[in-house]
Parts: structure tokens; C-alpha cells; sequence
């Protein structure tokens, strides 16, 4: 498959979050969402925010849609949608208790806003996170840094966020840089960091951004977009935030360019990389938009890679 | 591989429960283990009573256990011992609600026994049930029909089991013709099913059992085990019970015998149509000793067939 550079100015448009569709048949009462486990000393939990619902078409810029339904259905995904989960990692090291991204606020579609129900469930408080690490700043992972009206939905937390990632969407002057479905980023950064103000951190990635949290670039999706290695004692644990979307579609064809990368052959090199990583070490990982409980290990497979999502008790 | 029909009277010793081994690190709290989806207007709700862990070595009669090792890590399962889930399956179907089995009962080892909090977590009260229906008399799915103290556990629910498993077990004849670790089944079925007298109804596997649930034979695992189909309007879904182990391992390799296998050939016969039958049809599933979750689909590949678990949320 050839890797097509995707050209800045004609992008198609597009909005990073996934607009609800028609709809969905009113779903059936679901335990809550939210899965536990350790990294040496560290507790981490996964909490879902829900999920958006968009078409197939358009989703994937060098695949024709009947050819990305076989591959979500070899995965007895739905063919007719598709479902994009929301998944917010929270890492407490005893000493600290982190959040990666921040969920969509309950600002972005129907089907999601469920972080702040969920985290009640696991007992997390949002005024305990001290710090939020920002992997890049799509709505669906910064709505949910405020409120609706404006206020810090993490009253006692300081931010890190990568100095590329923050410093692209901060220049008015890299609008017109950037594809037309994402030039939303740049009021909405200005918005849900406002009341932040003063404690937002900028790092550099490739460092230690917190003990035990090292940064890891992996741009291209956005144009400062990063995981992480979270490790302590002999354990790790990635955090690999947008590496891919749906590992059953993503991961399974990395070469795939999503309408949300902002730079596709970017990001694909990016992904490959990342998932290579993650692979060859067989090291435990997160998605943002795996399927819950988000977490699990990635095996090389055919062309790709499989997701081997956590056993569960 | 030639499969070995397996000697009565030579079984090793064993039980049907999976023995604890030396104790497991203190688990970290998890979320209630309920799962809930539709199959028609019915509501189908899996619940976990946790698991087992016991040995690799003697698991698989017919491999090595260096091979057994390979394959659940080819799943990123531990190698050095095997976690053996246990689920109970319910369907609502408005006018009744039915138990596929009856959990450990909290009488079988100390990793299980959460079948009752987590049925309290999903709203599922045991004095609503009015139907048990038994795939088999395992310990591990019947210790629950009664507590410690011999009471009905279910006390306004009627049991339901195949006419051939009944017969076997309530028949002392039988126990020299049973393999050694399954003699322990006697006493205790006539134990487990004593507060049921009056209400117990011996079914012809192939027929239904209740509207909307078809039972179909698969003998082997033990003399009369039987798997449901449940199905409403144009839905169905199918209750597999122990037509293999966890997935990872018996599904990838139908072949493979247990030491929980009453009859191995037979057993394996009746694995090998029955996830046919559910890989061609592409129905969803749910297996006792799947992981939780527990429901998903099976699609044939390589020498057996692959679990994809449901996605959540």
C-alpha cells in the first residue's frame, strides 16, 4: 500500500470529535465502566467516557468502505456504524493521582460524557487528580479539561502537554497550516486551557514528565501527539493515547489514514513504530479508543497487528 | 493429533472444581462483574462468580504442557499457572428469569463466591429466579443451587436439567463406571438437588426447555451436558456451558482434552460441532469458562477457532 501524504489544504472537512448519527436504539442499563489493575506499585484504572457513532464512509482516506466493513467484521464489529470508545486512564502512584486526557466533557455527543458517573463508580474524585497529561488537544480528549461553563473540571490539577502539541494550536498563525475539520482546535485550546492558566507545564518529549511517566513522541496524528511509558519497579504499562483508533480496524491495517490524523503518513509512520514497540516487547498498553476495558497487549499478525484485550477475573 | 478415548477406569485423579493453589497476591478491587446486552426483548446478563487457579501441568491430557504454555501466551495468558473463569448466565425474558447454572456458591475456593454481590450490583435478586437450568452437575456449576447450610439458594426456582445427566448421577451404579475424580458428583448432586424435590424437570436435550430456549445435546464433557440456544423474534444467542474450557486454549485447539472431560472423544466430538455450528452461523456466544465478559463470537482459524470477546461501550 502506498502512503499518501495527505495535502494540508484540502483536507476534507471534518471535526476531530465524531458527530452522534441518527438515533441509536436506547441501550440496555451496563455495568459501570471502569477496570483495575497494577503496574508495580502504581494502580491504574481505565474509565470509559462513553462512545461516539459515525459512518464508515469517510472514515478512512485510503480505504474504500466495503473493504474497511470486511475488516470490522472479521472482528464481529457492526458494518453499518461505526463505534468510536472514550477511555480515560488515571494512574495513581500513591504520591500523585494522574489523569490522561480528559474525556469530552459530556459536550460532544449523547453517547458519551459518562467519565465523571464512571470515576464516581471507581472512586475517583476529579478533585484529587493533581496532574493532567494532555496526549494532544482533539475535542474529544480537552472538552473535558471544563465545564460547560467554563470552569476547571479538575479544580487541583496542573497540565502537561507536549511543547509542540501546545505551542501548534496556540499560533493563530498555523490555522491556515492546518486541515479545515481541525482548525476548531485553536478557540477551543484557547477555551478549556483558560482556566488552567498558570499551571499548564510544557515538556519536551522524550522526557520524564512525572516520576515513573516518561514521554514518547509520536507525532503526526497531531501535530505534537504523545504517549507514554509509565513504569515503576520491573513493570510498564504504554499509554498510547491516538497511536491508532480502533486497534480491530487501526492496528489490524496501521497503514489505514483516519480522517482524525493530521498528518497521514505522519502518524502511520508514527503508528508503526509505536506498535512495533509495543509488539516486540509484548508490554501492556491503553488506547484512548479501544474497545473498554481499553487495555491488553498487541501481537504482530498478517499485515498488522491483533489487540488481545485483558482477561477480566 | 488422534484423539484417545479415554479410559474410564484409569482417569487420573481429580475434581471437577479447579483446587486453589498456593495463594495469589492480593487481587486489587475491581468493578462488579456484570455485563448486560438484549438477544430480542430478552435481557441477557452475565455474571462473574470469579475464578479458579490451579496447575498447567495435568490440564491438557493430550499435550504437553510446554505446548499448552505456548498457546496461552500466543493469548497473553500467564504461563505459570491457569486462571479458570466461572460465569452465570441469566435471561430475562419479561415473564421469567432463568440462571444458566449456579455458580461455586462460595463453597469451592476462595477466588470465587462473588456470584451473590455481583448479581446484588446488576439488580439481579435470587428469590426473582424461577428457572435453573443445569448444563451439567460439575461442582463448580451446582455447589450454588444450595447453601453451606443445605438451603435452596434459589427459593422460588424451578431446575430444569437433561433427563441422561440427571440419570447418570442419581444412579450409585454408575460410580464405578465413572472416572475417579468425578465419584465426588454423586453425593453431591443428591446433596445440591435435595431442596429442589418436587421441582426438578428432567428435559430430552433437543427440546425446549422453555419458550425461546432450545436445549441441544453435546454429550462428553460429562454423561447428559447439554447447550442452550436462547433466541427471540429474529435473535439468538447461545449458552455454550463447558463445550470447552477458557477459549484461549480449548477453542484454539478443539482437540485438546481436559482433565474436566468425562469422556474425552466425546467430548471433543460434540466441542467440534458445536463451535462449528456457532463459527458458520456467526452467533453470538457465551461460555461458562470464558473470560469475562464471557459473550462474544467464534470464527474458525487455523486448527481451531478464535474468541472474539464483545466490545463494551
Amino acid at each position: 500500500m502506498t502512503l499518501h501524504r495527505r495535502p494540508l489544504l484540502a483536507a476534507p472537512a471534518l471535526l476531530a470529535a465524531m458527530p452522534a448519527l441518527a438515533q441509536a436504539p436506547a441501550p440496555v442499563p451496563q455495568a459501570p465502566g471502569w477496570f483495575r489493575f497494577r503496574v508495580g506499585a502504581f494502580t491504574v484504572t481505565t474509565v470509559s467516557d462513553g462512545f461516539a457513532r459515525r459512518n464508515i464512509e469517510g472514515l478512512v482516506l485510503n480505504a474504500a468502505p466495503e473493504t474497511v466493513r470486511e475488516v470490522l467484521a472479521e472482528s464481529f464489529l457492526p458494518t453499518d456504524h461505526y463505534i468510536g470508545p472514550y477511555n480515560v486512564t488515571f494512574v495513581d502512584t500513591g504520591r500523585l493521582l494522574i489523569a490522561f486526557d480528559a474525556g469530552t466533557g459530556g459536550q460532544l455527543t449523547p453517547t458519551a460524557g459518562r467519565l465523571g458517573a464512571n470515576m464516581a463508580a471507581a472512586g475517583l474524585d476529579p478533585a484529587r487528580v493533581g496532574l493532567v497529561i494532555v496526549t494532544h488537544c482533539h475535542q474529544d480528549h480537552i472538552h473535558g479539561l471544563t465545564t460547560a461553563e467554563g470552569q476547571a473540571a479538575f479544580p487541583n490539577a496542573e497540565i502537561a502537554i507536549a511543547a509542540e502539541e501546545f505551542a501548534w494550536w496556540s499560533d493563530a498563525g498555523n490555522e491556515s497550516r492546518s486541515p479545515q475539520g481541525q482548525r476548531v482546535n485553536f478557540a477551543n485550546v484557547a477555551r478549556r486551557f483558560a482556566p488552567y492558566q498558570g499551571r499548564i507545564r510544557r515538556f519536551a518529549p522524550g522526557t520524564e514528565v512525572s516520576p515513573g511517566i516518561t514521554s514518547v513522541p509520536a507525532f503526526g496524528h497531531s501535530p505534537g501527539h504523545t504517549v507514554f511509558r509509565v513504569s515503576d519497579g520491573a513493570e510498564q504499562f504504554l499509554v498510547l493515547a491516538d497511536i491508532t483508533h480502533r486497534p480491530e480496524l487501526f492496528a489490524r491495517r496501521p497503514d489505514y489514514i483516519s480522517l482524525f490524523d493530521f498528518d497521514g503518513a505522519a502518524a502511520a509512520a508514527s503508528r508503526r513504530r509505536v506498535l512495533n514497540m509495543a509488539a516486540t516487547d509484548r508490554i501492556r498498553v491503553t488506547g484512548y479508543h479501544f474497545p473498554f476495558p481499553a487495555t491488553g497487549h498487541l501481537a504482530r499478525e498478517g499485515e498488522g497487528y491483533r489487540f488481545h484485550r485483558d482477561a477480566w477475573g
